[in-house]
C-alpha cells in the first residue's frame, strides 16, 4: 500500500460558510472523514500544515510548505497538499523550481465547492490527487477536474467553474478516462541529481501588467520601492509604448539601477518574442530577459528564486532562461 | 450599395518587414489592392487617420478615433477600422463608452500576419469586418478568426495564433456559416438616444495585477503619482492578502484619499464577486466598486471614461456599475 502524506493548507476545499462569507477552517482529520472510503487504498498521514485563505499565501509560506515537503520525500511514495485555488498556480510554480530535483509525486488540489457541501469538487480532485501522488512520477503537480497539469504550468482561468485550471503552453500531464489515469511520461520534467531544497526566495519582486496610457512614472515607483525584479506583462507578442510615454527607455533606467526585468505577453496563451518588433529588439539590447512561452505565475516565481540565489546580472538572465521543470520550452 | 468607411490607423495589417523587425507603414490605398474584388460590393472610402504599432495606441489616439467615427457616423452606413492586434481589445472597449448610442456599425480588424503575407488572415477578417459594417446593426465590434466580438468583450489572448481573439463572458455576436453572417440580434446592445461623443476620458488610471508578496508601498506610491482610479486584478472571485501584507487596509487609505478602486479577477473568464469572502466583504463595505463579468480591458477603459466626466463618487460608482453595451450583465 503506497504510502501518502496529505498537507493541509487550508483554501475553499477546507472552509465553512461563516457569518461573513466562506472561511478556512477545517482540520484534515475532519475532512478525511468527508472522503469516504476512497481513502483505503492508500496509507494516508496527515499533517495540518497551517489554515489559511489561499489570498494570503506568500512567500513565507512557500518556504513553510517547500521545508515539510522537504523533510518527507525519502519517507512517502508521494504527498498530497490541499490549497485554496487562488493562488494554488503560484505556490505550484514556486514549489517546482523550490523542491530542486523532486524525486516523488508532489500533487496539489483543492476545490471550488467546500468539501462539505453535498455538489463539492473536492472528492473527485482528492481521488485524482491521491492517484497521482501514489503513480510514482515525481514531479510537482495540479491536480484539477479529471486533469493533471504540471505545476509550472497551471494557471487559473475561472473564478466558479470546476474546470479551474488550465495548462498554458503545454499538454496535460494526464487524464482520466476508462484505462483510469492516462499519464504522458514523455511530458514529465527530467531529474539531474539528488532532491535540495532552494528556498530563498527574493520578494521584491513585481508584477508591471500594462495599460495603454500608462503612466511611466511607476518606473521611478519601483525603484523607490527598492524592487529588484520587475515582470512586464507586455501587449501581444512583446508590445511596449514607446511614442509619448517611452517605456523602453524607461526599462533601460531599471536594468542601469540593477534590477533584472523580465518581460512576458499579457495573452494567456503563446509565446512572447521580443524580437518581433523593432522597439522590443532594442529592449533587448540593454539586457531584457525574454519569458518565452513561460506563465505570468512562473515567471514571477522563477524570479523571485532566481533571485534568491545570486545578483549577478549573467547568472541571473542564466539562471531564468534555463529550463528545469519543462516551465520554458519554445523559445523563438 | 452600402457606403463604408475604411479608417487605417497601422498595425501588423498595415505592417513590412524592415531591416530591424516588422513596423507599421502601408497606406490604405495600397492596403486596398491587396484585398483583390472582395471590395467590389461596397462603396469604400479610405481614410487614412495615423499609422502606429498599437503598442503606442493610447487614450490621445482614441480619442482622435472617436471623433473620426463620430464625424462620419450619419455619412456612411458603417465604418471599419484597421488595428494592430496588441491592444485592439482596449481600444474597442474605450470606443464602445466614447461612441454612445452609436447608430451604426464600427468594426475594429486587423491581422496576425501582415495583409502582404501570402498567407496572411488579413484578407479573411477585412472580408468579415466589411460584411459587418454592412449589416445596419449599430454597436462596436471587433471582426476576428470569422467571429464578431462585441467591442468591450474581446480579449487577446494568443500572441500568434489566428484565433487571437477571445469574447469573455458573453457570447459571440456572429459567426459564419454556409448561411453567411450569422448575426444574434438578441446579444446587441440597445440604444436610448441619439449617437453623442463622450469622449474626455481621464489618463491617471492604473492597472495593478496582484501577486503573492506584493509589497504594499505600491499603493502609497500610487498616491504619490496622484493616480485618480487603480482596477485591481485580484485572486480568483476576488481575493486579497490581509496577513502580514494588509491589501485590504490599504485600498481603504485609496479611497480615504479620493481614489477610486474597481476590483476584478486575475482569472480570464467568469465574473467576480467581492461578497464571497469576508476580507472582500469589508473592502465593499469601504466603497470599492466591483466589476462582477467585465473584462480587465473595460474595466480599464470605462474607468477612464467615467472619470473624465465626474468625480463624485456615488456618481463614479453608478456609472461604473451601469450596463451601457452588454459590458456588465452577471453581478451576483
Amino acid at each position: 500500500m503506497k504510502k501518502i502524506c496529505w498537507i493541509t493548507t487550508g483554501g475553499t476545499i477546507a472552509s465553512i460558510e461563516g457569518e461573513h462569507g466562506l472561511y478556512a477552517s477545517s482540520k484534515g482529520e475532519t475532512l478525511y472523514h468527508l472522503l469516504g472510503n476512497m481513502t483505503s487504498q492508500y496509507d494516508i498521514t496527515i499533517h495540518d500544515l497551517f489554515t489559511i485563505d489561499s489570498s494570503n499565501m506568500q512567500p513565507e509560506e512557500w518556504k513553510l510548505i517547500g521545508e515539510c515537503v522537504f523533510e518527507r520525500v525519502n519517507d512517502f511514495d508521494g504527498i498530497v497538499i490541499t490549497h485554496g485555488t487562488d493562488t494554488m498556480a503560484y505556490t505550484a510554480s514556486a514549489l517546482s523550481f523550490m523542491l530542486s530535483n523532486l524525486n516523488i509525486p508532489v500533487v496539489l488540489t483543492g476545490s471550488q465547492l467546500p468539501l462539505s457541501h453535498p455538489l463539492s469538487d473536492g472528492q473527485e480532485n482528492m481521488r485524482l490527487a491521491l492517484a497521482m501522488a501514489a503513480s510514482a512520477h515525481p514531479g510537482v503537480f495540479v491536480a484539477f477536474n479529471r486533469k493533471i497539469i504540471l505545476g509550472a504550468r497551471a494557471v487559473k482561468v475561472r473564478t466558479t467553474g470546476f474546470h479551474a485550471f488550465e495548462s498554458v503552453n503545454y499538454p496535460y500531464i494526464a487524464t482520466v478516462n476508462s484505462l483510469g489515469l492516462q499519464i504522458h511520461e514523455e511530458l514529465l520534467p527530467s531529474l539531474h541529481g539528488p532532491c535540495r531544497l532552494i528556498d530563498t526566495l527574493c520578494e521584491d519582486v513585481f508584477l508591471l501588467k500594462l495599460i495603454p496610457g500608462m503612466n511611466p512614472m511607476i518606473f521611478d515607483m519601483l525603484m523607490h520601492m527598492d524592487i529588484k525584479g520587475v515582470v512586464i506583462e507586455a501587449f501581444g507578442i512583446g508590445g511596449l509604448s514607446y511614442i509619448r510615454r517611452d517605456l523602453t527607455g524607461r526599462i533601460v533606467d531599471l536594468l542601469d539601477h540593477g534590477i533584472s526585468v523580465v518581460v512576458c505577453s499579457q495573452c494567456l496563451y503563446e509565446r512572447s518574442d521580443f524580437s518581433v518588433y523593432e522597439v522590443g529588439k532594442r529592449a533587448l539590447e540593454h539586457g531584457v530577459i525574454e519569458a518565452f512561452d513561460m506563465t505570468s505565475e512562473a515567471c514571477v516565481t522563477k524570479l523571485m528564486w532566481v533571485l534568491g540565489q545570486t545578483d549577478d546580472p549573467e547568472q541571473i538572465r542564466f539562471m531564468f532562461n534555463h529550463n528545469y521543470v519543462n516551465e520554458i520550452i519554445v523559445r523563438r
